[in-house]
């Protein structure tokens, strides 16, 4: 049904399948006057490329953006921005098989049940390959927001047992390690534990943190709109995905209300927060501090390792699912999870802009 | 700004301020034909009401609904039901004080900076009351899904750092205590928690747990509308709540696919699961497994211990917030949490009816 | 189903039948900081308030409204403003008849087959009372909206075969005579079209006229989101009217290219237009000339004379609709029509704030 | 901003401009199991082609559709469904002037004034190329209810003051003259009169009609979402309509109830009406009847003629606009209006399959 699109006035429709044509993406209500170009969306998509490490899937895709509308002179008109990925190396194997059963947790029953039949072919539009649409939208959306000061720092936390260590935390280290990992240590040391799973024919989860810096006080609306809401939305939507926290987030379930209070002081003439526990969200709202938030993500369900499961026609049967598959979604999922959140915050910031009269008054006086 | 409404065909539209002069809801796209009095919404407010215990706030509201519209001898109409609880018991307390500065761990700040003013009258619309027309709206929502054979089980699993033993779950219990915990002994030990928290002026957090059983294959869509992101935006949205986790959630993130994948197997003729990692849900979709989600919820910020914080013309003060507070928010947030849930299971319920020609063939020949 | 909402940013909610409690809506994007009252709501609700003239009907409703939330210290604070109006006159008056059968021109028959069964007390939710809630929020609108200089002048164009005047139009007769003409003499003429209408248990249509000034250039978007495309829908969504048209509307059908384009031409240093066939809008948006609109109204359906329809057990029958029904729609409809005109300026003037980067820059960096 | 989607649960989103890479549609919210192919969408896009007649622009494209998403083993998936048509016609000609002032009738003032620039070749994403996108959406959505057994039938219903007459009304006959008119005398004199319009330089408006037979009762929703109103909406968003009725409209405005009224009675068994001077709704729903409605269509803005008009500079200017254009807009935007009421229709019998909880209930039992 109709859930291919995201987003209010900054608004993201994906298409696509793992083994159709190609995947693409339209943005609508991008703001007019935008520098963009290609290179602008595949510097994004090359962060979620496959082939990139001995952790990723080898499949060659060169995953080429295209820019097919919106775009003139340079910069964005204001009507929307069709960008497309074709699909070029689907290899045309046998999938009778993976057709003929359930892989476990994956979407092929619920598939089934919900529309009758699926496209099998690499998971169809299950396939980690939805998210290409995502990450070029994505692109767009911080490339706005960058304009505004508003920046993203994104990685990943944590591999199976394996979790950064916040002293060694070094923003510069991330693009060094095929990981995503801001601390060299961790990352040699998750490495290791993902060749383990190699080994057993397993495969690891992870945890990705996303940091925004540079965000106006008041994005996001008091109710069902809180930026909390719409980030926990737009980060769950993505396969794979199983939790998501903001600030302390279960932590604060643990903690007490004079540990967990953000004290409010004066800094350099301005409110500020002594602390941010919060995560940089106050009442659903941007409070001005950094927005942190952290995304749980499962292991691939695709690994080679023996599984029961059950066939079309409903009998039991043991599965080993061929081909080489990454031991771990995380590393490919960062730059998506940053997307993402870029999206919701564009989205929000526009929203945002009808929120006061006098604002408004002085937005219109002025044409 | 356009944030009080929720859902795309059960739409649920709440307003209201802890002291104006009552909280509604209007509930759009309620199915005509369902049986629907008072005593069915009431039953659902006096879960969330205050003054059930010592933990709660003494603040005595009757909290009585009514029921303006969109029911028509005993059964609502198709059009929409929209409900009010007056508020009776505002004291005429003087605001001065709080509308003077910034209480930590609220919305206060946020408000003044995006709205350039505020309702400070006992949090104004960030109060909890606002969930009130959340409650009412869950309230039609559960009944509707329970006609269908739908059921919610939803409790505290925990508060501070006592969680309930899984050995001890008694779903009777819930209701046994004023903490709605399903483990005597955990409510007991967090009952005593709570009373230090109380004495030493300060708060808890805890863990909101909701189980959903009896669902259909395929509720939820592949992308951007998973029922996962739903529930996560609604459940989110929720003032307070910090974490959102469905199925094994963060512990899926240290897991092997190994042991997180859930095999398939069939049980009484029918594709069934073995475990239950996943919580109920494939690609965004229900698999047909019990669907198990929590919640983060923060410690009350309210508290009476001595606080830094500024005020409005700029300066760094001392406070201490006055009146009684609940040390707990999670035992009144276990049916807000179930009445969120609810209206989202209701949407996604309502927009998979379109999912497949066939049926859709087969429900228009039959008019 | 969920179809009682309307807008995007400024979304308006109603809910209510007219024999119910009351009828209300909820408005929520109000910018905050908008001086309101309840006497600026008032105002609009007593333009079509029954019981004005001979023309329309005599039941002597209060309908006073009250404003339940989203206003502090006299602004609004950008939460949602709910406002009701009781019902306080429904007589207890036997409906049995009515029950039985369908009346034509009207939805019962609709109702009964769409939703099994219908509120049948004065037309339930298709009442002209549904409108209470769209012109009270309506009312905001046109405040917000002339707080920068944008005016709505609404009247009656025509009654059955009596057209106004161009040459006659005088904007202060609109509110000198009890049908909202702008012609004295029309009004007269058309008030003796009536009487014959009421004479022989018959009733009339006509046309209502809208001009909006004062409108920036380019509110609405270019492709189904033309400020055209949403004036139609708000008007049509009006119940009895059966036509829309902008500008010229059906006539430029008949024109020529050379007499339809309006011609640009400076005008004290700004870019104008000669004439304005257009109706103040080109390629969807507003082009800084005055906006003008027209409605096509239906008779009044529940006439005195005897009609031939059939009830609800299959048969037959004659009917003649007892208690007196205003011959003429379209007066009462005047307020409705300015209301639903300025509540869809309002959407597109919010919506128009993101439409380009350097508006947004400046915007953002004054914060 | 946000304006190129429209639909609930049918969703559609067009993208491209006129000299772009090409002009394409994202359809989210097709059932699945529907079969589908090229074919299918070509048919339709064909009837909206350029150059099939004197009167239509010359301009050779191809105007071939592809299908990149969402139809596997020739059915749809349940995923959207992504097309495009590749622009391969474009003349790199010299659009420096027309780049330099604003055409009269066209938007491209208010291009420059919303988005600070536009796309001036060939009217960018205002061009009748637009509407590629939404004839291939409106041939699913035909398809769709074409196998539910509901109908259209389009046709051009006045060329400027040449009208069908009811009496000659053959429906074969559209297909059999170029100007889509069920009347082949009345296309025998329009098409003289498009003559002398195009020997003086000059163009012709004129009305497209819609009748839909096979509708089920209900369709459509009692207040904003009425399908007049949504009709209307889609039907005023196409370029160059400037009005809309339906059933009688306009004239039901000069009409008394006794004319107007439609009686019920008894048929076969069934509940029909006598008249439809409705048009097929009441109430906002359909009832049963055929639903007739009718647009207003401007003449072609792009006329030979000299005309006056202002330029970048803010000088007057005259102008005289180069290149064959068509001197009539109605015969290719007959499909485009068919296919927008298609799309609406289809959205709101999706929307509709949940308005009564015995049919969701039956619907859910038989899973």
């Amino acid at each position: 049904m109709a859930g291919s699109s995201y987003g209010n006035i900054f608004k993201v429709t994906t298409w696509g399948e793992s083994h159709g044509k190609g995947l693409g993406v339209v943005v609508d209500g991008v703001p007019a006057g935008l520098e963009l170009c290609e290179e602008d969306i595949q510097i994004f998509l090359n962060r979620r490329k496959p082939g990139q490490s001995k952790f990723t899937t080898p499949r060659k895709e060169d995953d080429t953006v295209e820019i097919l509308s919106g775009v003139f002179e340079g910069k964005t008109t204001g009507t929307p921005v069709s960008m497309v990925v074709w699909n070029k190396n689907q290899k045309s194997k046998d999938y009778s098989e993976i057709a003929s059963y359930y892989r476990p947790g994956h979407a092929d029953f619920c598939f089934d049940e919900k529309y009758g039949f699926r496209d099998y072919r690499g998971g169809g539009r299950s396939s980690g390959r939805e998210t290409i649409g995502r990450v070029a939208a994505g692109a767009i959306a911080v490339k706005m927001l960058s304009s505004l000061g508003i920046k993203f720092l994104t990685y990943t936390r944590s591999i199976g047992p394996v979790t950064i260590n916040e002293v060694n935390f070094d923003a510069h280290e991330i693009y060094n390690n095929s990981l995503y990992m801001p601390d060299s240590d961790a990352a040699q040391k998750a490495s290791e534990y993902l060749d383990e799973c190699l080994k057993s024919l397993n495969s690891s989860g992870g945890v990705c943190e996303c940091v925004i810096t540079g965000l106006p006080v008041g994005l996001g609306d008091p109710v069902f709109e809180k930026i909390d809401a719409n980030l926990a939305k737009a980060i769950m939507s993505i396969g794979a995905v199983k939790g998501f926290e903001i600030g302390d987030g279960f932590d604060a379930a643990k903690a007490t209300g004079l540990t967990n209070n953000d004290a409010f002081i004066m800094m350099d003439g301005a409110v500020s927060k002594e602390t941010n526990h919060s995560g940089g969200t106050l009442g659903g709202m941007t409070d001005g501090s950094p927005l942190i938030f952290r995304a749980a993500i499962k292991p691939t369900p695709s690994i080679a390792a023996t599984q029961h499961t059950v066939n079309k026609s409903g009998e039991d049967i043991e599965i080993s699912i061929k081909g080489r598959h990454d031991p771990i979604i995380v590393p490919r999922a960062v730059v998506v999870v940053e997307a993402m959140a870029a999206i919701t915050i564009a989205d929000a910031l526009l929203m945002n802009m009808g929120a006061r009269m006098d604002r408004i008054t002085d937005f219109y006086k002025k044409l």
